[in-house]
């Protein structure tokens, strides 16, 4: 799938097109263009903050005027907090990554605009776009660095592209504990419990002991961290003598 | 309901703090720890970077370990690209701001730790912590700024707090025409609105024309669709002529 252009008009300062290099390239984008940028192209200031996103930079197209860097595309977004006066759709970040799909897969080019970044976008910019994405935030400060802005539009792209909606709350490598061992443990802690008195309470054991597993149940154990376990509870109950 | 707390770990440099301050304050977060800051604190290179959000920056807390800084919060996340070795749940940003929610809302303080610039967490960080987050990323190029690891957090714990689905439905199907395509139609249109004198007021002529583009921008035209339009407006300025 061809992903989006980020097109950046007018950009200020060289730091703020490299760290826009990088977050595309976190995210899967490379195509950047850059219409009128301030201080001219291409800006040493731009490469340390690309770090590993230089071929980004190297691969920069540059245009005079916006109306020319969108002219082989098919559909173009905007970003712009001012949505009030739009007479054009304007929608959420993680919708228009949604519609991205839709319509890149339906053959279309599609491209999303940044405005310089104390102004923003001017009135002649917006009326060449078709779709507004207005990304919700704190309504007190909804003033977003220009890479920041990039990143969250490129983020929510590429979460479409895989199957991550689906929450991954998988627990990486290392062996879990089967539930034998851990019930093993389970016996050697509560017979050492037993014997010194913790669970003396015959009417209170039942839940005591419930509340003990629920400890170790939490969060899953490793085989490794439950032979600790068993270790610590049995040099715990065993007095330690100095070998003569 | 009380936001996480964002811990910065050895952060090296004061931008990456400042920056980390504004994204934070876009997203309506306002508690910031320090530990260890490499350069000390306060630091002056922050101060820009942080934009709107200077205050956030008033109230950073600075502490030497990052166990003191931990200390009086309940549940722990970190966000890591290294989970290969971690016994810990692992999980999406998005998850783990649906999580806070709920932790939150049970009344526990949340804290989310993120490591230094160049290394990340080290081991004995992570041995802290109780839950890793893992940002889903173009796999070849995970590294993101520290600010950016910060703000997709914090764009999702904000998108958590309210119901930000779009209401905008989208119709049209079929090949787009290109930008290009559409421009050639507005120069057109235009040059004949000039010569007809339906643009004539000219301090009106820039809103006109922004109006008139916006009417065919709304809803995405196809190429048979323009060259429609441009039939018409051609044909429109051209008196009709019988054949003889």
């Amino acid at each position: 799938m061809q992903p989006p252009v980020i097109i950046l008009v007018r950009p200020q300062l060289g730091e703020n097109i490299g760290t826009t290099a990088r977050a595309m390239h976190n995210c899967g984008l490379s195509k950047l263009r850059l219409v009128a940028p301030k201080m001219g192209w291409p800006n040493p200031h731009a490469i340390n903050p690309a770090a590993g996103a230089v071929k980004i930079l190297d691969d920069v197209e540059v245009f005079e005027t916006l109306q020319e860097a969108l002219a082989d595309l098919n559909i173009v977004y905007a970003t712009t907090a001012r949505t009030r006066d739009m007479t054009k759709p304007v929608m959420t970040a993680k919708h228009a990554a949604g519609q991205f799909c839709e319509e890149i897969q339906s053959g279309s080019k599609i491209g999303v605009v940044f405005g310089p970044e104390r102004t923003g976008l001017n009135n002649d910019d917006l009326s060449l776009i078709d779709r507004v994405i207005s990304i919700p935030l704190n309504p007190e400060y909804t003033s977003l660095n220009l890479a920041q802005a990039v990143l969250l539009v490129a983020y929510e792209w590429y979460q479409v592209q895989g199957d991550f909606t689906s929450d991954y709350l998988h627990v990486a490598k290392g062996t879990y504990a089967t539930k034998q061992e851990l019930f093993e443990f389970f016996e050697q802690l509560e017979a050492e419990l037993d014997k010194c008195g913790f669970l003396r309470v015959k009417h209170k054991r039942p839940i005591m002991v419930r509340n003990l597993r629920n400890i170790f149940l939490r969060a899953p154990l490793t085989s490794q961290e439950v032979r600790t376990l068993r270790g610590v509870v049995s040099d715990l109950v065993s007095p330690y003598t100095p070998r003569s």
